[in-house]
């Protein structure tokens, strides 16, 4: 099940050769398989009209030198098949042409179990202090409470939500528009190394890459897909967070916004999305009541490839979901997030023991990622 | 169609006796009507169980006296029946036994009339300066677009409301929980006058009442039902705005509140109610367009009563509602408001005047409330 090495050469080719997001790429991958489409590229037919605007790339393509790089960076390529590739990106039609060809990530935590349970926390570039600080309270209350959270990197309410995540131990995950290796904006540089030792940077964009203004929407995208929901903490009528919550709500997921003084043009995206549908959340609570809802998870959420978790009992699954992605939780925290009662929280994490999905020690207990996949 | 002297007496007489919205009083007299039970009263008959408690209120009953207070104080008293009547308060099943017995009212513009187009503005008597000034802003655009802003002259985001409509020349009405002739809270003594001088003020309470805790709850039902829509501006989360909001969506008219920091106590009730389905309205024209449809207006809730506007055609109605109740309008302005052409607006007004619905004078044109009902 886990992606060939061939499988794994032709994807990082191909995300080096298009834009993100390519559709006509995209929809060949997803019918002949990417080692195919490379191989038919490498033997020098771009076919397909569309790729023909990619082929000056062509000469400068050497994925065998990419995966070296992002090696070299602390970092690895998570390719769909993976048991690290997180299903959530798998989405239905329309959106599956535009599935990221493969993740160039960095970082100890594993992609697939940090997102299982992840909100995006997102707005505005230049935020107010007063959102600065309900995102970074919100990033904060979330990570404490065991949701990971997702956010762009950018100025403002991002670098606030990763902070807030940050403070208190939890774990966030940076969705770049460059490269996994790239720090943008430049100064936050420390930020991003501190994501990458504690949490995962990702990117589909190869090493190297700068970022755009196209690559910063289509990004948005991965954002909104990964997690259950996005909440928007600031943002004026018009920005990039909005697009974001916009994919989000596509894509089935909850979109949140947070309100401000109707006096702050930064909170008047927040007060338009709220009277468009989103939800009017105020903190972590009302956030996780609206995404943590059981049995709408991520997990569930899987297209046809089989998951170690597939053969699990309800019981099991619940308390698997409740277990933390790195710092161990005692068993007192996993009855709370589970809602189950600890005899039977204790016999589950037996159960996910013995399946090679939990491991326990002193500290108590957390997700254990398989060596590779199933 | 107009009350008679009969009925006003014993509407008088019956509003002494109960507490307002006494539900076994109202279906009383909805059945046999005021004269019939007011008589039965007088003749020592307090047949109904549930009246026997207003028994010791009985001995000072002097509803002549009453009538002669409230003209005294340059008010009047309007009953159901009357064209002053505002038909929007006649509500079905289950809130008809709670319809006021009468409205004791202070202030030269009509009561009807200046509730067609009309929103309720209330909000925490703690409001913060955020919350005063947001309701300020919000009641004085409304009143420049020709709308009336109903409160209930509290401290705090009422009073606010008010002096936001008073200070661009609007209508506003203050529906109290003592009677009319009554300054309670004593500081808004000045207010009140001025509302009374300017706008209606309002109680179904008789002169010289002292308000209550349950008074003032009863009293919000009016504001709600006289209004097509209820703003929330700052509320704790248990708050009498809250309760306000309650009533008007119960009657079916649209709730609506203003978000504010997340952080702040006194928004926490207004973001409640958002979350609860109460529309995120961030000013003016977002209130404007939930209220303003058209024909969903108040004239047209009308239960039975025939009323002078009964026989308008469509254009005519529209123009009629966009008639102001004080101030002339221009033509321009009429135009702009009723949606139609000048020319159009032009013959719907020689109707409304040849009608007795509308007066013209070198200032512009306004509505003209008849001398007695048709």
């Amino acid at each position: 099940m886990k992606a060939t090495d061939d499988e794994r050469l032709a994807r990082a080719a191909l995300s080096r050769l298009a834009e993100p997001g390519d559709e006509e790429l995209g929809g060949l991958v997803l019918r002949d398989g990417p080692v195919a489409v490379w191989r038919g590229i490498e033997r020098g037919s771009l076919s397909a009209k569309g790729l023909l605007r990619w082929r000056t790339r062509l000469v400068d393509l050497d994925p065998q030198a990419d995966l070296a790089r992002i090696q070299a960076a602390g970092g690895r390529l998570v390719c769909p098949g993976d048991f690290e590739w997180p299903s959530q990106l798998d989405l239905p039609e329309p959106w599956a042409r535009q599935r990221p060809l493969a993740l160039w990530v960095r970082g100890d935590v594993d992609l697939r179990l940090a997102c299982l349970r992840s909100v995006a926390v997102v707005g505005s570039r230049a935020a107010t202090s007063y959102g600065a600080s309900v995102a970074t309270e919100l990033a904060a209350s979330l990570a404490e409470k065991g949701w990971t959270v997702v956010s762009g990197a950018a100025y403002g309410i991002d670098a606030a939500a990763h902070r807030g995540a940050l403070a208190v131990g939890g774990i966030t995950v940076a969705v770049l528009a460059c490269g996994a290796d790239v720090s943008y904006p430049r100064s936050h540089d420390a930020l991003l190394r501190r994501i990458a030792d504690e949490g995962v940077v990702v990117s589909e964009l190869p090493p190297g890459s700068a970022p755009s203004r196209m690559r910063f929407l289509v990004r948005n995208r991965i954002i909104a897909a990964l997690s259950r929901g996005t909440v928007v903490v600031e943002a004026a009528l018009r920005s990039g967070a909005r697009s974001t919550a916009g994919h989000a709500g596509h894509f089935g997921r909850e979109v949140m916004a947070v309100p401000g003084p109707v006096t702050s043009a930064l909170s008047a995206g927040c007060h338009e999305s709220i009277r468009e549908g989103a939800l009017c959340v105020t903190g972590a609570a009302d956030v996780i009541e609206a995404v943590g809802v059981m049995g709408g998870d991520a997990v569930e959420e899987r297209r046809g490839e089989e998951r170690p978790t597939d053969r699990l009992d309800p019981d099991s699954l619940q308390v698997f979901e409740a277990l933390p992605a790195r710092r161990p939780a005692q068993l007192a925290g996993l009855v709370r997030r589970s809602g189950l009662d600890p005899s039977t929280v204790l016999r589950c994490l037996g159960a996910l023991q013995r399946a090679g999905l939990a491991e326990g020690s002193d500290a108590g207990w957390r997700m254990r990622p398989p060596d590779c996949g199933t």
